[in-house]
């Protein structure tokens, strides 16, 4: 092992920046985070992670020397070969952005920008439910449907960086219309239209026990609440995860026709309702695969938690750092 | 150059089996071809084939030694890496085959096997609209949709040697449904799917120049005639190819937001239609495509036409040869 042991992992989000020191394991050793508004300019950001950094390793008695690098995933579009932001997603003051550069400069240390969902993808494969197999897909569904693709244990990011936007693979040619284009997945799946389903079904006079829940205050529906009276067996919150599973898998026969990866890896809040989710989601993609394909595709919960970010961000250090030496 | 100048490429169809042999740049030097039902089982077919390389290589002059290797495409489901035939689609007597042992068993010379599709893509990537490119994605539309995907200029194969497929891509989840799945791509625009769109739309009494062109006789109407007829103003025929480039303008959107390739190249019969194609598919794919993506992607018709296969065969020689040395 090499005498710099740890890697700093930023998740750099719209509402807080989540930092940890993992080391080349995969084991979180510390943790810290601040809001974003609290430094949302480069140079506050630079300087605020600087000390949370420095902080970070005190606790952790390491001298900065053990410091191997750090790594940004950001919620936007990235070249992660010149480490350059294009823009954030809801971060203003971020376009055309060398990061990886000014960390560089200012760590006199490797410092890798990517997708914050490809850092996870990398994560999960790395240290989480994807470390047995070479090919897999991860997806985490929250808000919209992120992506990442890991082939032969390296993040795959197409001709331009910006490969593995699974949640714009279109399920309906004819479907809902945004300026990402028609039928997108995640308008789908993502949460504000589940809810809006649901919603939508209540509103039509469907029963089930989320209207008792929410004491018939619609607007506090959630995903979490759907989940939760989908796995005591309401009929409507079980239609309403066949039918995510079925949208999903759509979107997964589609990737497997492509791409035969070895593995879907599935992360976000969704991911944690266990078989009312996956039950399903294993059904529907067999039927929508020949058998040459179906025997051959595996779909995992992901593993890591509220940790895939952090542990992605630095497993980006380790994955190139490591890469002009062995891989694991 | 290698002494070895000449690789032998094999296009096994069901209808007929073309032969060629090729030089490393891509040229075609000799053709040959029999009826596959002249020589359709295994032993038969290797002492044709044997027999049509050994008067190829007479009619170009060249001794056996010269003979670099062979590579043959068959319409089915193979192992490249193992050489290993599951199943052909329209031969009969193929299934669970080690054809590429067999053709190196005989030849003493290096053999391999890949799916049809997989070839032609390596091949027009190699030597046809492709060369310029590092990452493309191959589709030839016909009978059924195929399609081959060439990353950082070598066929991706996926974990399991069947990807590409990108004529099952479903782009309806609720859509025609075959055992591949539901609203796969092939399932609207095979030859069959629009010929039967045309003829439908007749029968409701559509009027079109198509009608006049087969006197009636409506079992006569091909997708060459509907392009003609589109290509000589027909409103109809028009209105076919906007839909055909509309489907395949959902699925490379697909395809670009999860691969992110460079170029699609469209390839088969179609795709010689020109404009009426190519100009309403770069429409509805721009449309379909966030300005990140759209701004990075090209399509182009194929450029080896009827060569496309044999030349494909023997690039599987060059491209595995080669890959033991430097690629170009």
């Amino acid at each position: 092992m090499s005498q710099r042991q740890v890697a700093a992992g930023i998740d750099f989000g719209g509402t807080s920046v989540k930092m940890a020191l993992v080391d080349e394991g995969g084991a979180v050793l510390a943790r810290a985070s601040f809001p974003t508004h609290e430094a949302a300019h480069q140079e506050a950001w630079l300087e605020r992670v600087e000390a949370e950094i420095r902080s970070l390793m005190d606790k952790v008695n390491q001298s900065w020397d053990c410091l191997a690098g750090v790594g940004v995933g950001v919620p936007g579009f990235v070249d992660f070969e010149k480490g350059y932001i294009y823009d954030l997603t809801n971060v203003e003051g971020w376009t055309s952005v060398h990061l990886a550069e000014s960390l560089s400069d200012r760590f006199h240390l490797p410092a890798y920008v990517d997708n914050d969902v490809n850092a996870m993808a990398l994560g999960e494969c790395r240290y989480g439910a994807g470390r047995v197999y070479r090919d897999a897909v991860f997806v985490t569904l929250g808000t919209g449907v992120g992506g990442g693709i890991v082939l032969d244990r390296h993040l795959y990011r197409g001709a331009y960086s910006m490969a593995g936007e699974i949640g714009h693979v279109s399920i309906d040619m004819d479907g809902v219309c945004v300026p990402q284009g028609k039928g997108g997945l995640e308008q789908y799946i993502g949460n504000r239209q589940i809810v809006q389903r649901v919603v939508n079904a209540l509103e039509e006079g469907r029963k089930s026990s989320i209207r008792e829940t929410v004491k018939g205050e619609i607007s506090q529906i959630t995903v979490k609440l759907i989940g939760e009276a989908a796995r005591n067996g309401d009929l409507l919150g079980l239609e309403t995860f066949d039918y995510i599973a079925e949208c999903l898998a759509t979107a997964f026969a589609s990737v497997t026709y492509l791409l035969q990866p070895e593995v879907f890896i599935v992360g976000g809040g969704i991911a944690l309702n266990g078989a009312i989710l996956f039950d399903p989601l294993e059904r529907h993609l067999q039927e929508r695969l020949s058998p040459y394909f179906s025997e051959r595709i595996a779909i995992r919960p992901a593993e890591l938690g509220n940790d895939a970010g952090v542990i992605g961000n630095a497993s980006l250090v380790w994955s190139n750092i490591l890469a002009h030496h062995d891989e694991p």
